[in-house]
């Protein structure tokens, strides 16, 4: 297969998966946001999961609901980062975003109740034993809480009343709690449920989290909002320091390829068993959206 | 000891866990922010972890990070409650909330990493082998995501703008996510972490829960703002649907009184080993805040 066939169909699993944890409750409008909310995307942080898992030979079908976990967890941030106190953004994978199509108050409630959800997917029995588990719990609490992606989002809040702007390590710690974090335990997590060395797809994440991270400022200034479906140019024109402000264009896509040159070795001792890894490094850099 | 004393003594205990918890964090505004948060309160869920788990033999060592884990669940939804697109409230606890005192966007993220934090105090080895801790984790997420907690808020604010005044079963449905299922896995993580039946505890916290949330809509209409430290007739004069709306003063007073009848017999079992649960359901309805 393709790397885009796997990527759509981990995507077709993994909705299929929120979709069944999210079957059966309230009519109310805070279900029908979280609904909404979880749909689309690239799904990228859940193939990670499921693609890393299989690496290390675990199936799919034990992967899925870590893989739903860090999409629900994902999908949370992405609805409040998107309120009106945040960064009031009023699309988001071309659509109203939440806050917009409801209101604020169902926003921040349905942004709750998917963390939440992320955190009870990961005490699905079919993800193996309770040991297993709860070092993903552990996991998943590091990369998105005040160590880590809303660290991170914090940061990224006080950078745009700072006097001066953020330097290259500034943005760097900046982006590894925003964006780096949560990827990095997507990568991970197919090592704790095979219960395998981290260390390689650690460092394939790190590397990788970074090298999308550059590519998401690359495309603020190059994009194209009907492919990226959220405005583009919003950073440049806020006068925020990013990584092409930094290194500019050029520099910035040169670090990022360096980036996926390093990510690609990590895992050169899994062999053809990474290839599919090794596509979605490529295609971080390489995307249009 | 007396009730009170216990009391104060379950809250010492529980906020060193928390400040435990918060050490060595990053300097910024959201960090000051959660620890600011998780400041003051009755603590009443996290006594009812540790006098529930006491009375099943597990120590307030074991049982710790349970306690600290509810406080820091219920700051988190406190937090998230006071913003200006939910109850814009500016008074809690007699002091300024988190968006009052700092601004929307921190008191977002601050209410996010709260809860974060809460799932992540259920990972502690201490609270014993990985099967007790998943369970709590599963037990923390029924109660206070989407079929809880959340559901009960979303709930009541659909009933501000519903063209008719909630019925009293509706009330009561609603009052059960809002407020009596946190409450409720309160009272019975005891049990989880004794590995004991539950149902003891559970009946003793639903009718708690209930008797708790009553004798709040009987403050709303005779209590002092100096003592409960937030804003009181809010739910009268907003003409929304309460227990003492639907039932009077005295009635809700009658039924509140009941419930804790209930919730006294359910532990009959236990007998004097049960003193400091059932003086806490008698503090329920005779507390000034």
């Amino acid at each position: 297969m393709s790397f885009n066939a796997v990527l759509s169909a981990d995507a077709l699993a993994i909705q299929a998966r929120l979709d069944a944890a999210l079957a059966g409750l309230d009519d109310q409008p805070v279900i029908h946001a979280m609904r909404y909310a979880v749909q689309g995307g690239k799904r990228l942080r859940g193939f990670l999961v499921l693609e890393g898992a299989r690496m290390l030979g675990v199936s799919a079908d034990r992967a899925i609901s870590a893989a739903a976990a860090v999409e629900a967890l994902h999908a949370y941030s992405l609805v409040h980062d998107d309120l009106p106190c945040m960064d009031n953004d009023d699309l988001r994978r071309g659509l109203p975003t939440v806050h917009v199509k409801w209101d604020e108050a169902t926003a921040v409630l349905a942004g709750d109740a998917l963390q939440t959800l992320a955190f009870d997917l990961l005490t699905d029995p079919a993800l193996g034993e309770a040991q297993v588990r709860i070092a993903l719990v552990a996991g998943l609490a590091r990369a998105s809480g005040a160590q880590g992606m809303v660290l991170g989002q914090a940061l990224d809040i006080a950078a745009e009343t700072a006097p001066v702007p953020l330097n290259l390590p500034q943005i760097t710690r900046l982006q590894a709690g925003k964006t780096g974090a949560l990827i990095g335990f997507s990568a991970k997590a197919g090592a704790v449920l095979a219960g395998a060395d981290p260390a390689p797809l650690r460092a394939y994440a790190d590397a990788l989290g970074l090298a999308f991270q550059i590519w998401d400022d690359v495309l603020d200034v190059t994009g194209d909002a009907a492919k990226t479906g959220k405005r583009v140019g919003k950073d440049a024109g806020a006068g925020k320091a990013t990584f092409v402000s930094l290194l500019g264009l050029d520099g910035a896509k040169a670090r990022a390829a360096e980036l996926v040159t390093q990510a690609e070795s990590a895992l050169s001792l899994y062999g053809a068993g990474a290839a599919n890894l090794i596509a979605a490094a490529r295609f971080a850099i390489s995307r249009e959206s």
